[in-house]
């Protein structure tokens, strides 16, 4: 035990170094970059970019700002409290979460606004910041492929790393119709993070950890963020929509997507499970596909009834998928999934993106081209899959200061974590102490 | 204890069928109801229902979204919450809830639609689905008087019956003033959920349940759910009011009364309890009590002072009924109310029906009849009691899978439970025994 | 034992008697008094008033509302649930929060309008109950100083008090540049507040309180208030901008400081703790302090740049104060800041009025004035000195029921608290007790 604790305080220090050796340079650059390349919105030079889709800059520059507000809870409280059901993880969960979406935005801003300089400068506005969210968002889903397994300096490498290659996609694939972002962000961000996940498998935890669960108190936690996602999702999807009507039926569709979501994910979830019990990883999940599922085709002319059928399957297959495929992933394939990320986002993301092909090719949109959805498809999950995989090779590099198998999904590895629960343990150990004695 | 748990092994495969049975059949007839019945609103066709008080549809479509995502989150987040209280039904309190209220909303749609069909369409709007989040709340309220004591099953049905029957007596008051709904929605749900509670009366529990009672944190998660029912109450109160002064006379009726309300809960609550102290109950509660009891005058000219009165009155008859009445409707009339909605919604509501008579008479409101408003509320307890009474009698059936009295308030009967506490409990046996041991 | 629960019991009776001779009088008369001076706002005579910043009043009177309600977040659920990281405080935390906010709230509308009155009436709009909102900010400041170590009484007298200095101070220097406030609210509610614990100094804690620290999950409940603050944080320094690009600006500085501060409170509390861990105490506070530094600034055009850097030093500071200046404040001073208000609003917002300063010389504001900048900043830390130790010794006299030493930071005295605890030592107390019984 000795011995293991030297280990451990080597490894920090280790971390440490690397930590002041490249953290602060890294911010402070990004610091710098804000100041070559950033500068306020002044309502001045739109529509001068071919590729901009800002339609959004007429009326007051604060008309979408409840709407970033949502976004913002859901980036903040939803993602951040969703990861708090592990007993020992939630300082992490939440308190990472902050970090790496506090990055995220600022690298997110650069990233994406390279591509939209107007008099060489990034004018931000809240279309801008809203979008800077969206991009961290992939991060966090990525994030809860990892859960428990990395150190913060390989997240900020992810962070970095990700949102580069989300920009590209998402420039590339800019005339798809991608509204609520099944396929850039969601499916992009699930297989990114399954693909970092298997680089960094880990055979030491193929029998499970004894931390790898929930306690009841922390199941409350993680509601407080299922609940947040699903209210706000709404405003996800709609966030930069065409104002006006178009905007209201992204609203609709995705509020009842969500709403036969729920009813779904419940009825399977006590089908599935022993004497019909429902189980709160589904719960807590599976509840939110339907808002995953119907992104791409949020804005479109699907019907309430579209929308509620696109929602019902993805609780179905999302539910399912918690219970019968992540097992699989885990034990045949190498892909240990924390959060099981692929049931939320990765399949969800990928019915999302062949319901938008066959909407569009429905005529469900105007101007749509269901080739176009196809491909926009296809290359988010390929630069997902191969940025994943040569990100998680970068970040399995040894100087990271990954955590051993044995401090896996435990706080006080990166946090001061107060001492109540050795206080209480050692009152047991007294008691089993005694029972020895007495035995004796 | 064998016995015991075959008995309830039993129930659950009931249970369980009925769920397969009945559940999914009912959500894909709603699914189909709404392919038949709903489109979106295409701001075409408005101002020819002369029922219809929608005279929001100036302007964009969107208006009142930030309204909408505030009551949407006393929905899901505020009632959710409110309820966790119980030391071991938190995963139904905020599970159910979502699940009540994703099924009521859907049921909501229709059952307010179809009073206002266009062109054969109920055609969605902002305006209609924070309705629809409000018809959810009747059932919301009426969940607190039976918490614990019901399968999801049961309430599943109760919503279906309970949304129905408050769609019918909203119909018959629209004329009626009462734009934050203490008749039509507070004192409607809290009577219907009284009567719902006296018909399924367990006199096993005449002297209390172990698990009938709050532990520290559960305390504070319900907090969560007061302060945002506290802090939006004004969004609910203004929602569907005329759009400018009327709407935010509705705003700061409702933000002062609940400010005067919190006063004297607190007052009071010290006032009665033992060394003046505070109790939880009171303040998870009866604080909210002045955002209900205000509710019909919101939007009349009551004067700030006229405001503040009646959140004063309110915090005082809520507290005071939490302290004394709520022991003996128990007691004495075989009402046992979980969560106190009495206290809350029930009395609260009725002091706004009769605030709302007053302020009408006294004209305060321009084309307002004293008379109509009184019938609204006779109207409102009438069908509360009734319908309330025969949904009991159906809710009473014995194949709904009701929990026998030594599973209520208990969330292992529904819900796959994290092992914790039991390992507790177990170290905690191993120390007794060693106790028994050395006293041997 | 027993004396000590009389004499507990004697000081609760005194202040039982306090509280009812006190407290319902002082609401009456408020509401009184809004019964003679206050009315709603009818959209007539604005600009009547030459020192009124009411410019917001064109269009709808409700364009402020998503804003007001992201401000009454801040207050409710961000500062009441930040003290909640106290082990046994935390309903005190939340609870005494939401009485003191809605007393404050009440008293700051009259304290502010009479210096506005329109034809002899305090005239309520959005603007006015967001100013409410702010006038409370400054005591819910000074309650994390003397958290744990005052009686509810003792804080509403600190609240009437608070207010009303507030209001003067904030009336003299209505004509600096202070949109977000670092000075006339956060330096001033901050050394306001280290005032008063100066004065009420309590030797008895020098060595600290075993109740005054965290348990795990009181931490991540307490990251609900940080994370809420931090994300509608750019409404509360926007939210009495000027309409339009200036408002934006506003939002988009506070945005980019706050994530900039982010990165320096993680890197600085690796850096100074043990083995590059993260305290949760800096994590909580420090990364709201790039909120406050860049209050002052925030309508100015001081350039993303100019913002972030503002944030970086922010979260530096606050840091490294946490961790090495409160230590000192507390032993050689006297001065015992339970939640390290001088961190995070006392330091940043000193930071916050001299950018102001310097991005007013170098013109970054039309109109400003340097001198007009240093005299508001110096003027607001001379009335929360003055005023707070006033205050402190007027909240010392011996009849408000202040608690004993060993009674502080413990919910129990002031609410009836659910008995878990006890019945958990009670089975360890048996444990315990075996143990003696085996050994002897």
């Amino acid at each position: 035990r000795e011995g293991q604790t030297d280990r451990v305080g080597e490894c920090d220090r280790v971390r440490d170094k690397v930590r002041i050796g490249l953290r602060m340079p890294a911010y402070i650059i990004t610091i710098i970059l804000f100041g070559v390349f950033v500068d306020y919105d002044d309502g001045k030079g739109h529509g001068h970019d071919p590729h901009s889709n800002e339609t959004h800059h007429e009326g007051n520059p604060m008309d979408l700002y409840p709407m970033f507000q949502d976004v913002h809870v859901m980036i903040f409280i939803g993602f951040g409290f969703l990861m708090t059901f592990l007993k020992r993880y939630g300082f992490s969960s939440v308190g990472i979460n902050l970090l790496l979406a506090a990055f995220g935005l600022q690298w997110g801003l650069l990233m994406q606004g390279i591509w939209h300089l107007v008099d060489g400068k990034i004018k931000i506005d809240i279309f801008k910041i809203i979008n800077a969210d969206f991009s961290t968002a992939t991060v966090l889903i990525s994030f809860g492929a990892v859960l428990g397994k990395t150190s913060p300096v390989q997240l900020l490498i992810m962070t970095i790393l990700e949102i580069t290659i989300f920009s590209i996609n998402e420039h590339l694939v800019a005339t798809a119709n991608d509204v609520g972002a099944s396929m850039i962000i969601h499916a992009y961000g699930a297989y990114f993070g399954l693909a970092v996940a298997r680089v960094l498998y880990r055979p030491g935890l193929r029998n499970g950890h004894e931390n790898d669960g929930s306690v009841y108190h922390s199941d409350l936690f993680a509601m407080i963020g299922t609940v947040f996602l699903w209210m706000f999702w709404p405003s996800f999807n709609s966030a930069i929509a065409e104002p006006g009507f178009t905007q209201l039926t992204a609203v609709i569709n995705t509020y009842l997507s969500l709403a036969a979501c729920v009813l779904s994910a419940y009825a399977i979830s006590s089908l599935v499970e022993h004497k019909g019990k429902l189980d709160m990883v589904h719960i807590q999940n599976a509840t939110l596909a339907g808002g995953v599922a119907v992104g791409t085709c949020a804005d479109m002319n699907i019907g309430p009834f579209g929308a509620m059928l696109i929602g019902l399957i993805a609780g179905i297959i999302s539910t399912l998928g918690f219970k019968f495929l992540s097992p699989i992933l885990a034990s045949n394939l190498g892909i240990q999934d924390t959060c099981g990320v692929h049931n939320l986002h990765g399949m969800p993301g990928i019915l999302g993106g062949l319901a938008g092909i066959v909407a569009v090719a429905l005529g469900k949109k105007e101007n749509g081209d269901p080739a176009m959805q196809a491909a926009a498809l296809a290359s988010s999950l390929g630069f997902a899959l191969v940025g994943g995989v040569v990100t998680g090779f970068i970040m399995k590099l040894p100087f990271w200061g990954q955590p051993p198998d044995q401090n896996c999904f435990d706080d006080s590895i990166y946090w001061e974590v107060p001492e109540e629960e050795e206080a209480n343990e050692e009152s047991l150990a007294h008691a089993d102490h005694s029972k020895n004695k007495a035995e004796a």
